[in-house]
């Protein structure tokens, strides 16, 4: 059990499964921690933001284990710990969160305060973001245990949903943030720009929210075939017609109640030409066109600081010409950020569990092996429609 | 077109259909009212709280035309309507209000400040609510028609949803209200007190909301076969297993997260011999035990200041026996009062017109003529499970 | 310093300070705290709720500890506290909470469901909350402490607003509870009942919230004194002129926008003869009555499951005569339970720091030493209009 | 009295004062406005917003009568007005709102749909709001009366705080709007950009809502100087020290937790050099440094969807360049738009009749007469730490 192996990020387009050390209850200071868990990994998702680091667009090291999206059986507990016992099945969280600093307490657990000395907000296996180790592995520690691990109620039920549960970590809570901050409840129509898991997570999300019409928009069609064959509505952003007319041609008006805005800082252009290239303020400022006074826009899509890729100087320190007159003349609200998972995935556990919403299918679970990791990558990174769970211990029913 | 008929309620068990006044645009103190319009009735539905009126329950007086739940089309306008054109189809919120006072501005409008001398909030055809005539009849009138009416996009659309558009007036945004101030989201566990139409709309409204498990419990074990069939899960109250424990079956705890009371004042006691008698604070009393810390309690089933009937003194004014101790241990919300319907429709407007959901259904519509209306209320008095709508024109499709 | 004092009671109407065992980090399970401090007590004061204890009205034990008002310096640490230093000055909220289950997580800390074997709920010094030792003591243990404590960010600052700081543990986040949970905001008219230290707290909350007008009430024209020389209106229940009578006086219409029951269980009628007899019900029923429609009412003011010394067997059950009714009529909503201090207590703590809000003068603190501690709680219950804080190392300077 | 005076936009720099035909009951677009009342004008302000057009920075038309801000009596009664009555003294929301669709019912009265044929949202004397006559006139007339008009409760309490009261048709509600999106609440820290009008009201609303410590900026330290004396906090954004400096020697942090632009798209950048420029993103890439984690920024400042004189090409269309990422980083949300004025005025109206703000004397109220528009105007744009009030009738009390 002394072993352990993880997916490493070597270089950029370059991933690949290495030996690692076996987790230790210590944080990545080198502080004992008895507040933590060791898990054996039952399966752990390869994610768009992984893709990120691995296309060499952030600083990340070479060596990092990479992977924050992890369900686990726990195999060692902290003294400290009390409600998580051995061989409990628990959903950990994407963001790493200690539960005792301000934010934490208001439920904020995307900006914790102590788990990363360098900015607020923690998370495994990804650059900047506390050195906490990650989980595309088969072995990983969680801290705060009992603070950040949701439970499942029964072992044999959660391994039956597991392709479902398995999206508690990050893409089904990240979704559904967006459609919530965007406002979406009983009766909304909804535009979510994006068709990635993330987008897909978050059309799920409307619709069990009680969404009336969710249209989900993307500049490449064939990401659109998916969700219009589980009842979306979409448009598409590659044809030359604006998105507005789009929209009015579904709903009879060129304007929803909510945006989403699911695609984040490497959106392209709109239109034919505009596809072919990354335009970083596209998304923004077309939602503004599209929602309705008084709408709110929710943005779970990726914006950086610092983005050593970008289009222009500006793009590179994170500044994006928004046209807010625009924005503002409509009265819109707009809300951004890591979500925090720990405030919803309760509730999405048990609307999996009670079979309201069927999130596997919707963002297109693909189960592989450990070893298999490598070509999940460049698969994802390709386009595919997929999202790729990674097995380590091939405990995933087929 | 100068003639009109409705019901009447013409003493206790009798209501009967007269021939009445064709609506003018006047108020119930005589004022011209040239803020309302004019409608052919297209759909007028029986409401529970109407058989409180019908049973001789209260001081209605002989010859009220009965009748609060109205959908209709725009036959004439007054001067001051600017929004609405003669032949919009439109659903009438069953509460009159003004649009104009403090609590209507503040979408409280179930307590209109203005439209009833004797106290806040308005009806149609409901005694005590500011003597504005009931819709049971093929034509009637509605004051404040920019303010109070929700006009259907399309009329062909909406004539075919009509079953469900007219469960728009009130029994859908009661039990909506119901829900929502339980605090039913995504994933909630929730028991609904009472199976009758606004117990089901309360279920229906729960699902909508993305509720993860609903409940739905009551003393006539009959009337639980309707919503087991639609995939509700159900509690029989006539049995001698407590509420709790049968909850526990269900979901493996004995609470739920949210609690809606669904029956009011005219509650029965639980268990064998409880339900053969009135017992008004059975409900409350046991939706306390059985909803969590920190829960919320719906409660839109009627409580009325003064009950002629009542069971007691006490009853009698209004008063029951709370064990308030109780739900102050467990630091619960209790939510009363008339459904502010405004707040609610338009967003169950394009739930229903979205097909997301199918309320006629749940709650059991059946249509009928204005003369079948005498037996529709006594059917409905008798536990029928159905929602009688009057047709009054014949314009309802098959 | 391996001794301790603290103040037992000991039998109807008699506490007394004994010698007690210094703490230790260990739950009153048994268990090993790793997780708790050891404070050395600078102040704790003596609360109302103590009183029901001390009156006989509980089941408490002779020989409990009483306490739960805490402010305190870290002593000694638990080896898996991780942000709070020996020298660190400390206000500990009163519910005892475990932040690792989902009501603390979702901040309702009041309703804790794992640090009280029979209930949701601990308390320090409390009967049946837990078995947490109180705190009216020289030291004292707090568990979980880097979610329970409160750092005050200076300690000089914090020792000159000692008299101020030492009220964030209890009284003043449960004045704001009421205040806040009635819905009291800028321009709000609002009407609290009872001018005990909960009633003065809520008002001074009130006033902190922007309240037009705050009126407090009470049955003991002595005690409305001292708000009145504050600055807050009074009515006085114990005229033959109806509370909405006097209310009308005031404000020229004879409901209040929001209200507050600061008196619990223990009420007394009103009105000359009323004002003899205990009539639990009062209280709320008469704020039914003020409370505008569509108004909130929070309940800061206890209400128990259970009491011996209840008026009649209802009331020994908890069982009150609410007139629901009215309340329902007028779309009221009911608002009770524990305060969750930690959701307040940092906002309290900063409106203190910077002297927006005079809590200490406005309850009445008068320090005096452990030994004082007899005489501090026969004067309260004779009705002193006073805060008894409890100096058990000579620290509080003068 | 048929003859009416108002202050008119003559061309750029230049306003003056005009015989214009006395109000009829009538909308822009010539339909009878029977909903209308015609106000003899007590009191109207000057507006920072006015002076964009006067600065000749929009298309406004010579011969614009001017004026938003409005305070009067009732004069004449359209026919379907009910709640109101000649001699009533009543505010005027600068936001003209029908009060009948779907915007003004969930009270966005900022952003009504049907009062501006070109685009949501209406005001008075303002180019593209619609049309409606301005109201730094001696006359005026208010359509929707019933809906839009505040009365305030006694006519001569009201005019001995008419100096306050006016401040109620704009500046207080837009400072409140602006303190109330940022989150402001008990405790806060509140960092507000911009010490003219907007800005004060701001800090003078945070203090009603309770909030621990105001810190207001700009870069002209003249215009600090009344704010300190009125006991707020500021920092001078023409020194050459970072503005989160500045704050961390106030609040020992370098972060508040609230923050509002007060500024908008006219602003300049921060020290030395740059405030002598026009720099119009400074304001909220400044307020995303110094917002904490989970923070909010109110955005009551004006931005524009075109402006000619913008200081690039993206500028005059309203595009800025936001550092967004950096927003996103710290979860922060952002909350533009119009002051829907009658959500907040009857609070707000409630907080000065019962002296919990003094928003005269924190905004500078300078009682002018209309003859003096001119003058002020001149004045105001110059930087005088002024709100200047018009009296066309010589009423307001010396």
């Amino acid at each position: 059990m002394a072993s352990n192996r993880g997916v490493a990020y070597v270089g950029p387009g370059r991933v690949e499964v290495q030996s690692i050390p076996f987790p230790k209850l210590e944080d990545p200071r080198g502080r004992r921690a008895e507040h933590g868990v060791i898990l054996r990994v039952v399966s752990t998702n390869i994610c768009g933001s992984d893709q990120h680091m691995v296309r060499g667009r952030t600083t990340a090291p070479s060596g990092l284990i990479l992977g924050h999206e992890i369900t686990g059986e726990v195999l060692e507990v902290g003294r400290d710990v009390e409600t998580l016992q051995k061989g409990d099945l628990v959903s950990v969280p994407f963001n790493v969160a200690c539960g005792r600093c301000r934010t934490c307490k208001e439920q904020h657990t995307g900006v914790c305060l102590t788990v990363n000395p360098s900015r607020a907000g923690g998370a495994y296996g990804y650059v900047d973001m506390g050195g906490w180790i990650g989980g595309q592995a088969e072995y990983v520690m969680v801290p705060y245990a009992d603070f950040n691990l949701l439970k499942f109620p029964d072992r044999d039920q959660a391994m039956a949903k597991i392709r479902d549960l398995t999206c508690l970590s990050d893409i089904l809570p990240t979704g559904y943030h967006g459609a919530v901050t965007a406002g979406v409840g009983p009766g909304s129509t909804v535009y979510i720009a994006g068709a990635g898991p993330v987008g897909l997570a978050a059309a799920a999300s409307a619709r069990l929210l009680g969404a009336a019409a969710v249209i989900i928009g993307d500049v490449n069609p064939k990401r659109l075939e998916h969700p219009r064959a589980l009842g979306y509505l979409t448009v598409d952003l590659s044809l030359d017609v604006p998105l507005g007319e789009q929209i009015a041609e579904i709903l009879g008006t060129p304007e929803v109640d909510c945006a989403v805005d699911a695609v984040g800082f490497e959106a392209r252009g709109h239109g034919h030409d505009g596809a072919q290239h990354e335009a970083p303020a596209t998304v923004l400022n077309s939602l503004m066109e599209v929602t309705r006074e008084a709408g709110r826009i929710g943005i779970p899509g990726l914006y950086v600081t610092d983005d050593p890729g970008g289009v222009d100087q500006a793009a590179k320190k994170g500044s994006l010409s928004i046209r807010l007159g625009l924005g503002w003349a409509k009265s819109h609200s707009f809300h951004t950020g890591q979500t925090p998972v720990l405030k919803y995935n309760r509730a999405l556990m048990q609307a999996i569990l009670w079979d309201r919403i069927k999130i596997a299918d919707t963002v297109g679970v693909e189960v592989i092996s450990l070893d298999q990791a490598p070509r999940g990558y460049s698969e994802f990174d390709l386009g595919a429609p997929k999202k790729f769970v990674i097995d380590p211990h091939g405990l995933v029913p087929a």
